[in-house]
């Protein structure tokens, strides 16, 4: 058996202090886990069950990169995230062994393209065009839970040009890592080099082409990106 | 360079008359682009712009499978559609070479759970969890253009244990695939490998465990699944 063209190379992300990149499969997104950052969305998240949104595993972009204002929006937003990288799949895993699934966390910045997304909202559409773009995914270089332990508190902020704009403690989600891992494997089995984006903090904004833009999760390096022109 | 753990086997479709595969990068899906259909969803075919839908690569299904019936679930519904396979990547496509990018046509079933998509939709939420599950995507062989051109009429239907639930034409498409092509290369580069699933006609309903389900196309070899039992 061989291919009839060539498949695309795998997407990866880094990993810390390594040469070694961590093969990425899917990337799955919480919507609204800081009850801050449902507020300001307009939500009561007294009243939500957690819920999955999606983006393309080729989506994903390093730290360092200058990535292109992307198409079709006007209004392209950061959200700091929490990334939890999956090692060992299963699916109805127990809250009570979902960490031993993880294999480790980075930083992401979670971009959204707000103007589609709040129409898709307003339609009952899908939000894939919203969140799914092409480099919609910035993550970080992975550390192995081996080196760092399991982050379940600890400053989560993201500023643009040095400004801060987001200013969020980990230990604020809605829905814990245990319980995140834990309910997304009712849906779906869960595989080796699954991301799972967290979900932001309040204080999401626009960015505009030459802005810099700053994830920094306490015990985790700094992640950066620059805004290039529109494509 | 080496990755920390094997990356996933890269998922492919077969390809009609040949033992080579065909490598599957990301799976886009047209809501409502058939008037019968946009109506027993309750909308207005008249009033409503295209949209786009995705699914995990990993979530393909060949001809000839059984397939476990899905968590979370009690409604999961079959979608006969025909599936456009995008050769040569690009973006901004005007219509007129759109038709250029295209390697190939198959059948397609996109298997949706219609309980949680009708709940995604009332509360303006992403539909990953109802339309991106594990096997969500079955897609029969790929024929190339080279061998049957281009496919822009003939029957699409749909039967379950041999009594036909959909009926349709595949010139009945609201937006056609030129159409299709060109609008999401405006959202995104498209690239080799990328499986466009254009839309369903009126029909669509429940699937349960033991259901023998064929999609036929005119111009494509029929494509069945079996739905086994629950997870």
């Amino acid at each position: 058996m061989s291919f009839v063209f060539e498949p695309a190379p795998v997407a990866s992300v880094a990993v810390a202090g390594s040469e070694d990149r961590l093969p990425v499969r899917r990337i799955f997104c919480v919507g609204r886990n800081y009850a801050a950052h449902a507020r300001e969305m307009g939500k009561d998240p007294d009243r939500e069950p957690p819920f999955f949104f999606t983006k393309p595993a080729d989506a994903v972009v390093d730290h360092g990169a200058t990535l292109a204002y992307p198409p079709l929006t006007e209004d392209l937003h950061y959200e700091a995230e929490l990334v939890v990288v999956i090692g060992t799949g299963g699916r109805d895993i127990a809250e009570a062994q979902a960490l031993d699934h993880v294999w480790g966390y980075a930083a992401g910045n979670d971009l959204t393209r707000r103007d589609l997304q709040a129409e898709a909202k307003q339609m009952g559409r899908p939000w894939d065009f919203a969140k799914g773009f092409d480099r919609s995914a910035v993550i970080g270089p992975v550390h192995p839970v081996s080196a760092v332990g399991h982050l379940t508190e600890g400053a989560i902020r993201l500023s643009v040009n040095g400004s801060r704009k987001q200013d969020g403690d980990l230990k604020e989600m809605i829905w814990s890592v245990p319980e995140v891992v834990a309910f997304l494997s009712r849906s779906v089995e869960i595989r080796p080099g699954d991301l799972i984006m967290t979900g932001t903090p309040a204080g999401v904004g626009a960015l505009v082409p030459g802005d810099v833009c700053t994830v920094s999760i306490e015990g985790l390096p700094a992640l950066t990106v620059t805004i290039g022109a529109r494509m």
